[in-house]
């Protein structure tokens, strides 16, 4: 990732005592940067969104565990701050893992050693982390090959939703690491933006990442991309996720199922990018994955810059009104064409996962 | 529908030479009235949306071309008027059909009498629409109490999307009024309301009537009703329509077709609610409608009420990034239960439409 001009990642360290992020819930608006210091501080980016994006919240997870490690190293605290840092946000797996890995690093460790040994293994997740963004990339650069071959000197069209770019990761990004990587080996490329309501990810971080980037693209309300397709203007679709299930269902940002529903009623390939960081071999079927309520003030409320350039916050709708929030749907693994991952791509079935993942 | 308690309708004359409106860009932040002296107004209103829905949008037309026969009633000025109202708005077929109806019953009158039997026309058309809408509302109504009786006691959840409501017609709607009338007889109900970006119809117009009138609702993000679906948390699904071929395929809000295929994938009968007006019998394929593409500032920005009550317009997205506004998308009649119309229900096909509509 490029911001004016210089290369950085979406986590960073600050000394050995702290790490930074980018305050995402100031994008597209303002860049601003957070110093994270404790614990309680990792976790708070975390719940407000601050910081978001499975692989890159598995990272946060990390380093905001190994900064425990500095101020009480007791298998206690190890075990204290894991919880609480685990139960920050429910659907997304690849925080669990991240601790998880953490935790087993540690426990049998002695604890005059383990706040190095922490830092250590937290940067190694998010050196693991960028290292599958790249072989995603690889892979799913294969498949636009492919379509491109078919449609020569006309431009690929790709949907994606919500933002599974290098804000979503350490870098690079899972969706959007193939088209970061055809727009650079010169593929005319065009991305449909999915708004992405109600927190608009897509209209913020995603057009927001490939105007940085160059990539041609344009925002749509969600619910224009069914129509997109009918037209014939989608070649394919790429999604990120926040959990796959052993069999191949597909926990992702509210409104993926209905675009994966789009994508075969009119035979557009509907893929998803993923590190197997983000497969939860112990759950199988999609139904089992607990889905994250969210506020109503996300649905009802909207952030933007006003006249004068100032960020406000204003209510949207009718005064008086509930409204629900669920931060996730599941998408069946019959409606997935196939996974991008970083060992390669595969079939969204038990076999499929198996085939790449197996050792 | 009622505002503060009066009744009222969503047009009304002011005398002989006017007709007022509510402005539903104000709403719900600001209950405007608007009186409307010449058919360029008219025309204005229409193309600004501060009316809006396909029945009554026929009905501000009728009204605008009846105030253009105050001002000349030949011939010319009379095709030149229809002409100037039937471009406002490409996709809703009213629009056409109140003009239309117009033209034939004011082409072979003398032209001292237009002005006064144009007004009669207009009267009658609005009339009927809402005699249409009573009658939409007492089939759906039907179809509401079979769905209840089979689950006694508990509440019957309908889906809708943008707003089909007394809004969008003269008065108690076309998709709301089976949920008023359900309302009103005491069957115990809820409606899931679709946001519906990028003009948020749902939350800012259906959300206003349902809680105007008391009928329990929560407003969703339109990526959610997939996900609600999936969870059996709806029954039904019921929307209006701008415009519907005679093959059965329903031109309507942009988002429908994503909650049709959703609907279908899980079981869940999807209604249309439409006055036979809203049928255009020269068109067979759903394909052949014209889709209005809308400005994306509608996307870029959003209207809302700031922490002091003012209502201010913020910019959402991510700077320098374009957007695309399809108002529409066609539901082709395979995905829909059926059409709840004034004379009945029927299937959504060209047998079902003729066996209602023959004469």
């Amino acid at each position: 990732m490029k911001i004016g001009g210089k290369h950085t990642r979406s986590i960073w360290t600050a000394g050995e005592d702290a790490f930074g992020i980018l305050d995402q819930t100031r994008l597209p608006h303002e860049v601003v940067t957070l110093t994270l210091r404790d614990p309680e501080a990792a976790a708070n980016a975390i719940v407000t969104m601050q910081t978001r994006g499975a692989p890159l919240i598995g990272a946060v997870g990390a380093y905001g565990l190994a900064l425990a490690m500095r101020e009480d190293p007791s298998d206690e605290n190890l075990n204290k701050v894991h919880d609480m840092l685990a139960e920050t946000r429910p659907t997304a797996i690849n925080l669990r893992w991240a601790l998880e890995r953490m935790k087993n690093a540690l426990l049998n460790q002695k604890r005059e050693e383990r706040a190095a040994l922490a830092w250590a293994e937290a940067a190694a997740i998010a050196d693991e982390d960028v290292a599958m963004s790249q072989a995603i990339g690889r892979n799913g650069l294969a498949i636009i090959r492919d379509i491109a071959a078919k449609k020569p000197g006309r431009t690929v069209n790709i949907l994606t939703h919500c933002n599974a770019g290098w804000l979503a990761t350490v870098d690079y990004g899972t969706a959007l690491a193939p088209i970061y990587l055809a727009h650079d080996a010169g593929i005319p490329l065009h991305v449909w933006v999915d708004e992405t309501r109600p927190r608009n990810q897509g209209a913020s971080l995603t057009a927001f990442e490939l105007g940085s980037h160059g990539v041609a693209h344009t925002i749509l309300a969600d619910n224009a991309g069914g129509h997109y397709m009918q037209a014939g203007q989608v070649d394919m679709v790429i999604v990120g996720t926040d959990r796959v299930t052993a069999n191949g269902d597909v926990a992702n940002k509210i409104g993926t199922y209905l675009k994966a529903l789009a994508a075969r009623d009119n035979g557009v390939p509907f893929y998803v990018a993923l590190p197997s960081s983000t497969i939860d071999w112990a759950i199988a079927d999609g139904r089992d994955i607990p889905i994250e309520e969210r506020s109503p003030d996300e649905i009802l409320k909207m952030t933007g810059r006003d006249a004068r350039g100032q960020v406000v916050t204003v209510e949207i709708a009718a005064p008086g009104s509930p409204a629900a929030n669920p931060g996730f749907d599941v998408t069946p693994a019959r409606l997935v064409t196939g996974f991008i991952t970083e060992r390669g791509t595969c079939a969204a079935t038990p076999e499929g996962l198996r085939s790449l993942f197996s050792t």
